[in-house]
């Protein structure tokens, strides 16, 4: 679970999203699709067959989808690694995976999986892995002997920023790749920290928060910034849920208080009204005003270590540019903080703001 | 873990604390004498054999420490179930206590158990116990398939209460079963509910919530709600830690989130200036003035829904009296709200306000 080495993210990955590759089911697969397509070199699906991942999804381009895990393997040159993209029906291994994920095994290929199930516990396949010499990386694994949080991430000396959002699913790990890269860019070594499942398959290592028991979610908030601080100057934590989502709302205030973070940046999507998940019901918690949220999540750090919303990151892919805009205008009028959509937009105002944060920190 | 039938609280427990029955390292084994000492007929430890609890601990008066674990099982009219009130030096379980639960599971006594490590999973007594249809309870093992928490707690008849903290170990489960005694003697349907290791031997059922997976915290909050729900019109919540507390903040707020509360009880340790569990470093975290406290609860709730401070419980255990009286007529000065010790002076003031905001919500 230590960064990766930078071979690990030149894999070339094929996807089993076999019966599954759709839109709305495939969420594993289609968010590696979307934030690494460079990597894929196709989606093992049967029923989806002869098609292109962009006549699918409609995005992802001419990546192909084969029906046979063989021919899969040989695309773009011959894959590195197999990528688990859906979950297996029922939660168990069904003897059809088995086969497959023992050929790729046998080949040599490392085995990635994001299932609850871990693949590497697997008598039979983490045996054969162990006997090959070859990686499985499980990715809900948490590294064991997590600590409960000590202050220690407070002590690093690199700039931490920590993205938080209004809910689930706003922009908030897109937002930190892409300030992760326009930093590099300009010559800041700088790590992004993922603490979900689609953040660690894009970087290779990271914990998902969401999956360790409750006691030590602060404590691998820690470990991580420890981790990353050992080779970058500035760090971005990636955020999980809000402070105001019923359902996770501990997990976010865990990594708050777990990371020590020097800087807040503050996603939203611009139209979003309420909280999202609870679609079974009638809408229940109202998202407030920005500038009420930059409250909200600078009171609740205070306590353990003040800190600061640097910027505001605003998701606006279902408006039109002028409304976008517009949008950005607002945010950045009601809270009076350097504002953009980085997809959008550009994401200068927001690394500006980074690297002005880290200066001054010096 | 459904609610206790009421003949599950008429145990006579022994409890091994063999070789560690120490007031520092028997911890859950203390608790429970502290709490219940009326149900524990003796404590089984080679090491301190022949005394009494009061000799080894200060307190828990005549029960018997013996070192004959069978001579254990005689006392008191004979033990009904065993509780292990130490953890096993290196985790596993070594092959003695195996011989010592397996002769209580062979009489048929109920084994009780707080380890991590899960007796009825245990191959060899789980399955003794199953072919002897003994009940074997893991107080730590959450019912499967915990639900993310989806608002049905505040949709409950009964007046939900939830003590929060300053910190850690600052008197919460303790005012609640205090407050739970007294609702019952002024014929009010309540209960407790446990959250934690201690409150759920107390009432042989409950949830670990700092045991299960983070993204179910606030749904193990939700479902404890609405099981106690079925018998209840009083429900008083156990709260755990504290939401200014460096590494369990996020464990806090999950459960007020989950359990929708209608009213708090902010319990506090008079003479406590900072957050107690970092003791390796230097004071890190300051406690902040009760009102402050106060404001920081109400607000953390209220997004996901509003709930007030109904009254402040001071544990005063290391004050004279005079000192006592003066902080509780400080707290209640400073917050505008009843506040009591009610372990050393009287819960009155506590009950009375949950008594009224539970008409007012009828």
């Amino acid at each position: 679970m230590a960064p990766a080495a930078s071979s690990q993210r030149n894999h070339r990955f094929l996807i089993i999203a076999d019966g599954q590759f759709e839109p709305m089911t495939s969420k594993t697969a289609n968010c590696c699709i979307r934030y690494m397509p460079e990597r894929i070199v196709g989606v093992f699906d049967r029923a989806k067959a002869g098609k292109t991942v962009q006549q699918v999804l409609g995005f992802g381009g001419s990546i192909p989808v084969v029906g046979n895990f063989e021919q899969g393997l040989r695309l773009g040159g011959g894959a590195t690694a197999v990528l688990i993209g859906i979950a297996p029906m029922g939660g168990r291994l069904p003897a059809e995976w088995r086969g497959w994920l023992r050929t790729a095994i046998e080949r040599g290929l490392e085995i990635w999986s994001g299932l609850h199930t871990f693949i590497g516990d697997d008598p039979e396949l983490g045996a054969l892995a162990r006997e090959r010499g070859v990686r499985i990386f499980d990715a809900r694994k948490a590294p064991p002997n997590l600590p409960v949080a000590d202050g220690l991430a407070a002590e690093v000396n690199a700039y931490v920023v920590h993205t938080v959002g209004s809910d689930c699913n706003v922009g908030k790990m897109t937002a930190e790749v892409d300030l992760r890269d326009a930093l590099v860019n300009r010559g800041h070594r700088t790590r992004f920290v993922a603490t979900g499942q689609t953040g660690i398959f894009i970087e290779g290592w990271g914990i998902a928060v969401d999956a360790v028991v409750a006691d030590f979610i602060a404590g691998a908030a820690e470990w991580l910034v420890l981790e990353a601080a050992k080779d970058a100057d500035i760090i971005l934590v990636e955020g999980q849920g809000s402070l105001i989502h019923p359902g996770y709302s501990g997990v976010t205030l865990g990594l708050l208080h777990g990371c020590c973070p020097d800087a807040l940046i503050l996603c939203h999507q611009a139209t979003r009204d309420y909280i999202g998940d609870y679609h079974g019901r009638e809408p229940w918690v109202k998202i407030p005003p920005l500038a009420e949220l930059v409250e909200i999540y600078e009171r609740a750090a205070a306590p353990v270590r003040p800190t600061k919303v640097i910027g505001i990151c605003l998701n606006t892919y279902d408006m039109t540019d002028a409304q976008a805009r517009e949008a950005v205008e607002r945010a950045a009028a009601a809270t009076g903080l350097p504002a953009t959509d980085p997809v959008r937009f550009d994401a200068t105002p927001l690394v500006d703001a980074i690297i002005q944060g880290a200066m001054a920190t010096r």
